[in-house]
Formats: structure tokens, sequence, C-alpha cells
């Protein structure tokens, strides 16, 4: 039984490489995660335990992945960001998002039992899908990094007042979405603080900022000098040294991945945490912390 | 803050949809899982709990997604088939093979404790890759499968007399692999047959053929028509009544997804089995079976 | 002034082979036509001599690539037709259709002093843009054939009573267009016969069925094969012995490539000229005529 | 003969949209010139009439579309430069490639008595394909360049002492082959002047050096300001009041193209010429020519 009269069929693989010294963004979300939510009782507007364990999914990802540079998380879905100059597996496409889809839903389930040991998960189980973006520039990427953000703002402020409406203010889902219709962020801090007494900045920063992964070193201060653009002017994967690469995978290994729930809208996150864009690990912040 | 400002980074997400009327085959693929299985003992040639569960998820991401017609599995690679018409996520890669690779994980975490109750997961847990490929032809897809299954032959026929010189005829690893190197299938028949009396044929079929997963119907007497034919000569989706597609529907709910280990070079599986290739439901077994 | 360390920058181009097993359709369009048409008075609503250039450059494009099968010209555009077995230039999608633009276009500026010998060029001179798309089955194929030949049917029924409104009923553009809003294709054959004169089906094949480009042999008895069902089953360029392929080659420089007016839309076309879709020359007409 | 059923054809064509924010090169280079330039008896290494062919059609090519900001040429292939927020086409590919191998090839033939007045075109006449390739970042746009130019340098040397050899040395091809094989630029130029009393950088610029096509402006000082960090950091395309635009496109209609064989590998050419990285109109040089 020859195999290779029907090996011609590999043929029909296209490549799918994704485009040199751009940044890779592989985004992924749940599916169907309203129903999935309401068949698990997750709390409105927002589950702790359930944004635990995407985070905790998402953080057993980036150690993993140590190409990976940072990660966005909020509600169902989270970003993973590979430097530019990456080049795991070839910067094939689908090898790339398949193996993050993979190895968060892996996790996912894995630690459902820790963070809802009282509701076990049946069939049908939670999955994600995902995709990969490429960014030209840092500012392109900041951008969409603010993007996120940004929309985690509006539709957390927008849940906080509508199911407060609900929950508190005994409306129903119609009328809530009708109060809603049209108003500006000032309008629902307003109704929040009015008829709530909510003020909606103490709110936990979780819900507000999302979630931000990354590996921590010491923080440095900023404006010493401009990583974006000496990252934007890098034409190709820097050629290290073996000894130098061999030092920064220890680095990196060292290094602890944390979960913070920080503004990554303005320059100062950037700032203090060049490595984020350089790609070159920070110095150590764990020996110092033991 | 708004938005809008941010948004046009959604103009970089660039479109991937698969070519239409072609056949769309997901291949997914264990990641490290040489380590894996040593990690957890896994028995060799063959682990009949690690093969069972490979099959459980496959035939659960069968039920979930009907648009899937047919899967078959060897080791811990899987590959599922979607019909030419196939309209699922409008044909885009990403989301196909996304969705595929994250159910199946999901099913293998989920019941790794079926199948290996006495050994828990751990980090890092088990992953899959995956990629889409299309075929045009029937006769392309149908060299795809047997391609699979002869490696599958292949492999599994030198996995079984690699093991004995090991295990029962105690050499070490790279003697055993000296010994069948450039070995004919003949050859390692006759090993197997004078040094361990093993006769090949009588082997497992799961482990000799692999799976085929897909939904049943009432076998059909080969010969009647060229399914193969019209397939191929179909242009485009068929538009149906929705009379007729709520008909398919519910036969295809009704249809019992199956495992079974069979040959599927040899035209009988096909011919027997219009259904794969038609798309059209098949008359209901399960009726008949109660 | 070593080269080396710029030529990473190979790294940059992406892939771009077509699917293989699939028919490759070329087409190119004017661009900016109607201008070019204005500027050298090209008659309404044909003009013979464009269309005769056209033919000619369509002509020299199929002599010197005989990779294509058949070409399919209205108005100012062409389509030509790779068939699914195709190798030339690996598939690359670039390099076919670059190709294919620039031959039209050399001869289309070669040929012009022929057709239109009282009106040199000038800048900006006429040029064309192309894109290449596959199909995977014969019928989705002739689908495409007979979309652009309905095309120039409804665009030259239409055209050809817009000019008569205009040129001998002495109306201006915006009336004539007003009149022709809604109606359907009976309504403008009577616009022509009853005003005009004029009997749409007298009109040169040419106007109403656009012009068929491809290499002419005996023809055949329909009926007595399908060659769409073979060809559609067929996987893979057929390997054929190298006296074969030099028998084939011969043949093809052999045959007269001809351009005429036909039905492509009917089965008859296609059905007396199975060499179109089976790829194997026909028998000589050329020594037949001599 | 309704074209609605047919229409379905059109959801086979791919998008191929280049990704935004990343600078778009399209090669061409002419097919089959080496039989095409024995056919029409070019002078070797070099023929100044080819070269000026060349020069006078890529000169048409930059002159008809303004979104290309510079143009790179040696032997018989030529490199259009559109900038990284060129929207030109909506970035697809095919058209862009197709347009630019289109107009090209008609200036080719076009200009070619101009070039070649006593030996006229015949068929098979010259043709040329092309590609386009993305580049993320200034600098490695500048090293595709480099690239090109080192590459002019590296063969002009070769084949300029090739040809010596044989010329005026009077041995044949196979001889001056291996003589020269593994020899360095320093030998190469040794041979040159030992044997031939040929001083290299006294041969004429647009061999040693090719040609560089671009809109002409006053030159600026070098050092005031860092462009390419500045462009690198550039994160879409600059939405300009109409105003702005209006006078941008002005500036580039009076601005002369001018054809130039300097060294573009330093950065002296770019940094006094700073609108081909900006994109923004410099000072009119042509009024002062007056």
């Amino acid at each position: 039984m020859a195999n290779s009269k029907f090996e011609y069929v590999k043929n029909f693989e296209q490549p799918d490489k994704l485009l040199p010294n751009t940044w890779i963004v592989v985004r992924i979300d749940g599916r169907g995660f309203t129903k999935f939510s309401t068949k698990y009782t997750f709390s409105k507007p927002n589950d702790i335990r359930a944004l635990d364990l995407m985070n905790a999914a998402a953080k057993a990802v980036v150690t993993e992945l140590p190409e990976i540079t940072i990660a966005y998380g909020v509600s169902d879905e989270y970003s993973f960001v590979f430097h530019k100059t990456c080049s795991l597996f070839e910067r094939r496409s689908s090898k790339i998002v398949s193996t993050i889809v993979s190895t968060f839903t892996a996790y996912y389930i894995h630690y459902w039992s820790t963070y809802f040991p009282d509701t076990p998960l049946s069939p049908p189980l939670p999955s994600f899908d995902g995709r990969a973006v490429c960014y030209p520039s840092v500012q392109n990427l900041r951008d969409y990094m603010s993007w996120r953000q940004a929309d985690c703002h509006i539709n957390n402020l927008y849940n906080t007042t509508f199911w407060a409406l609900i929950q508190q203010g005994g409306i129903d889902a119609l009328e809530a979405e009708k109060m809603l219709k049209g108003t500006l962020a000032a309008d629902k801090n307003e109704i929040l603080w009015s008829k709530f007494n909510i003020n909606y900045n103490n709110e936990p920063a979780i819900y507000k900022k999302g979630s931000v992964v990354f590996r921590d070193y010491e923080l440095v201060q900023p404006g010493t000098h401009n990583t974006a653009a000496e990252v934007d002017q890098q034409a190709e994967q820097v050629q290290q040294s073996k000894n130098q690469a061999e030092k920064d995978k220890k680095s990196r290994a060292k290094a602890q991945v944390v979960i913070e729930h920080l503004d990554i809208i303005k320059d100062e996150f950037w700032d203090q945490r060049p490595w984020l864009l350089s790609n070159k690990p920070g110095k150590g912040k764990a020996l110092k912390q033991t």
C-alpha cells in the first residue's frame, strides 16, 4: 500500500505566513457566551469568577508561550500580542491562532472547577474562536490596544447602568434599554449616582479597565528614551549573540507573569515598561521581591 | 472616551474566506505529544485509552457541528471534512479552524478523567494546532482520506514491529531502528510472525485502520448511481425549499454519530454511504434499531 | 558592497499560488475606456475597428500562451481560461495575471495603427487591468462564461436601442435613459422595430454574442461521451508519457487559433468541441483545409 | 436571458487588499529578455537605447500615477514604490500590479520606434511580469532599494569585465566565465584596469547606479529633522483638509518627473529629498528653473 500516489494532496495546502516585521495580534472570543453565561448563571453585569478564570487561562498561555509580550482581556475576549520580530512557527497564521486558541481552551476547561467549584461543566462545552491581525507600527498596535480598552469602558459603563436599573431600579430590560438609548457617558454616571448612589469611579478596576497580562520587571523612569521610535525603525529580527539570546531567555523565564488592571491607553503604562515594545527583558524585579 | 478614533485598526483584518464549491478539510495535530505521551506513560505502540479519548472528543465535535460530514483520526491527529457546499461562518478559515481546535480541545480536557481516571492532568496541558485545506474534486478528497489511512497503516506496522523488537525481543531502540531500516511491509510482517508469533492481520482494527466518525444511516446497495460524478458537477449550494432544509436538519439531528474502523480507501465504504458525499441525509437507521 | 545584508527583504514576498485542480480565469478590462473611446471617436454603440483590435490582441495572447484553452471578449474586456491542470508559472497569480495583461497590452498598442491607420496613439496610452479567479467545476466555469455572454447580450440590446434613440430618434442621452428605464428585452426589441425598423436578430453576431477565441479542431458528434463529468472527476495533472506530451504540443502548435461569435451558453458549443474541457487536442482540421 | 442565475460566480473572486500602512513595491521584469535582446542585437554589456527606453516608459508610468513616490530601474527590471498611506484602488494587489505592468508595456511598445528607429518590432512582442511586496518600515523599504542598487553594481561590474574579456580580450564566454569565477570586486577592477585600461569608476553612472525616477523639488539641508522616524510612527492615512489635499495635488502635477543616476544606498539621497518618504510635496523647483 504505497502512500506516494496520494501524497500529491499535500500540494493543496496554501502557505499563510504573516508579513514579517509587523506586530501580530491574536484575538479570541467566547463562542455563544450569552447562552453559556445564562446556563451557568453568571452574575450581571460582571461575574468575577468568570473573569478570574479568563485571566488564569490567559496567564497560562502567556507563561507557556514566551513569544507573547502582552495580552489584554475583557469580558469573554482576549488579545495576545507577539512582538514584530517574532518568528514563532515561521509566523504561520493557522498554527499561531490554533495554538493560542487550543492552549487557552485547555486551561479554561481545566481551571473551571477551581473558579466554579459548585457547578460542574457539561456539554456543550465552552469554546473560543480566534483570528490573527498584523499591525505595522507601534502606534497601530497601541491604537488596537486602546480600541479594546475604550470598548471595555463603554460597555462596562453601559452594562453597570443597565443592570442597576433592572436589579435595583426594578424595571425590565426593554425599559432599561429605552432609557439608556442616546445617553452619553455623563448621563449614565448621573443615573448611577442620583438613582443608586453608585460612584462609577469606585467600581473595581478589573471591570472598568479589563486585565493586562505581561512579564513584570522593574519600572523605568519615563522619558529617558523613545522606545517606540527605535522599534518602529527596526528592520528585521535583531541578530543576537547566542550568549545574549540565552540570557534573555533566562530573564524571561524568571520574570513573573502578572495580571493588572491598568490604563493602557495613556503613554505612562508603555513608557514605564519599555520591554513590552523593545522585547529586551528589563531588570529583574523578582529578585528584589524576595 | 470616544472609541471612533481607534476603530480604524479594524481595517487591518484581512479576509480569509475559503474558495467556494471546494471540500474543506481541517486537520488538527497534538502539540508535543511525544513528550506528553511519556509524561502520562502511554502504552506503546498504541494506547487504547488515548485513542478512545481522541475519538470521544472527535465524536463530540462532529455532533456539535452538523456541517461536518466525516472525520478521520489516527494517533494524535484528526481530520474533519466539511461538504463543499458548506457555508459555515461564511467559510472564514480562521473561524472554522479555531472553532474545531477549541471544541476538540475542550472535550479532550473534559473527558480526560473518564479515560485516565488515575492520572489527573497537570500543566503544561495537552493542546492541538490545526489548519484548513481545500479540495476541489471528490477524487482529491478521497485521495486525502486515503493518504491519511495509508499513513496510519505504514506507521502502525512499523511501530508494532519496532515495539515488539524492544518489548519482546529485548533489544534497544537504536538496534530496532537499524534492523527495520529499508524493510518492506512483507519483511515486517515476517519479523512479527517468525519472531513473536504475531499475525499482523489480527491486530485490532482501530490500530490498523484508524477511526472514522460520521452520521450513520441505512447502507445502500452500491452501484445504483454515481454520487461522486453528481457531486463534482454540482456548481454551488443547492437552493433547498425551507421545508426540505428543515427536514434534513431533523434527520441529521436524529442520526447517530458513530465511530468505526473501516477501510476508507476502497470504493465500498463510500458507495454504501452516499450521504457522505451528497450531503443528503440517508434513511434513518436509528428508528430501526430501537 | 556586499548584497547579502539587504537580501532579507526577499522574505517579505508572499506566495500567491492558485489552488490546484481549479480552472483559472484571468479577466482584463480597459482602464478609463469611456474617456479613451471619446478621444478616438469610437462609433456608438459598437466600433468594429476597436473590437477587431481587441480580438487581434486576444488571438496573439492565445497563440503565445498555449496553456490558454479558450478566451471570451466583449467591449473592452477579455477573459482568458487556463485548464484546471495547468501548471504555468507554478500557478502564481501575479505572474499569470501580469503576463496576460502585458502581452495583451503590447499587441493592442502594436496593432493599433493597423486598425486605426488615420488616428495615431498619443499619451495617455490605453491600458488594462486584470485579476485571476479560480473555478472548481466545469459547471462553475461554464456559468462564468455564460455570465459574460449574457452580460454582452443585455448591454448590447440596451446600447443598440439607446443609440438608435439618440442617433436616429433625435432625442438626447438623458431622455433616452429615461425612456429605457425599467424596460424589458421585449420592450427594447419593440422600440427598435417599430421606431427604427431594426430587427435586433439581424444585428452582427460579433455585437450580439461577443467573440470566442480558441484552437480549432474537427467538430465531434455531441452526445458520444460526457467530457464535463470526466474532467470534473480528474484529480490532478495527468502524467503523460513524454511522447504523448510532445505529440500534444505539436498538435496545439499546428492548430489554428480562431475568432468566432457563437453561443457559448448552450451545451452544443462545448459538446462539439470536447478538447476545450478535456485539454486533449482534437483531430487536425488544419490539414483538411489545405 | 436573465443574468442573475450566473452571477453567483462573482463570489469566487478572492479579495487581495495589501496590508494598510505598509510601503508597496511593484517590481516588473522583462519576460525572456535574453532572447529578446539577441533578436534586436542589443549592445553588450549595456545598450543605452534599451535603457533609455526603459526609463522613458518608467517616467510615463510615474507621471500618470502620482501615487508613485519613487521608481528604480536597472537592466530589464523596474521597481515602483507607493507611499505607505496610499489608498489607490483600495490597495488591491492585482489591480495595482496589472495597471503598472500594462501602462509600462504600453509606453515601451509606443516609444520603441523612438529609441530603435531602424529596427521595427515584430511578434513575439516584448512583455513584462510583475508582483507587489509590502514593506512595513522605512528601513525595510530603503533596504529593498539598496538591494536592487547593490545588485546593479555587482552585475554591472561582472558584465563589464566579462564582455571586455570577450570583446577586447578575444576569449570565449566559457573561458571568461571560468576566469571570473570566485573573483572579488577588487579583482575585476584590476582585470579591467590592467588588461583593458578601463577605470570602472569612469563608467557612465546609468550603468553603475541604475536609474531613479521621482518628482523633483528643491533639495533641503540634511539633518534638519528625522523624516524616517516621523513616517514610521505614522499610524494611518493623514486626514488632510480639502484645501491641503488640493494644494498637494497641484504641487505634484507641477513638479517635474526626473530620471537620475544617483546613489540611493547612502542617507544623503533621502535626507535631501524628504518628500520621498513624507509624501508632502517639497518646494517648487520648477518655478525657479523658468
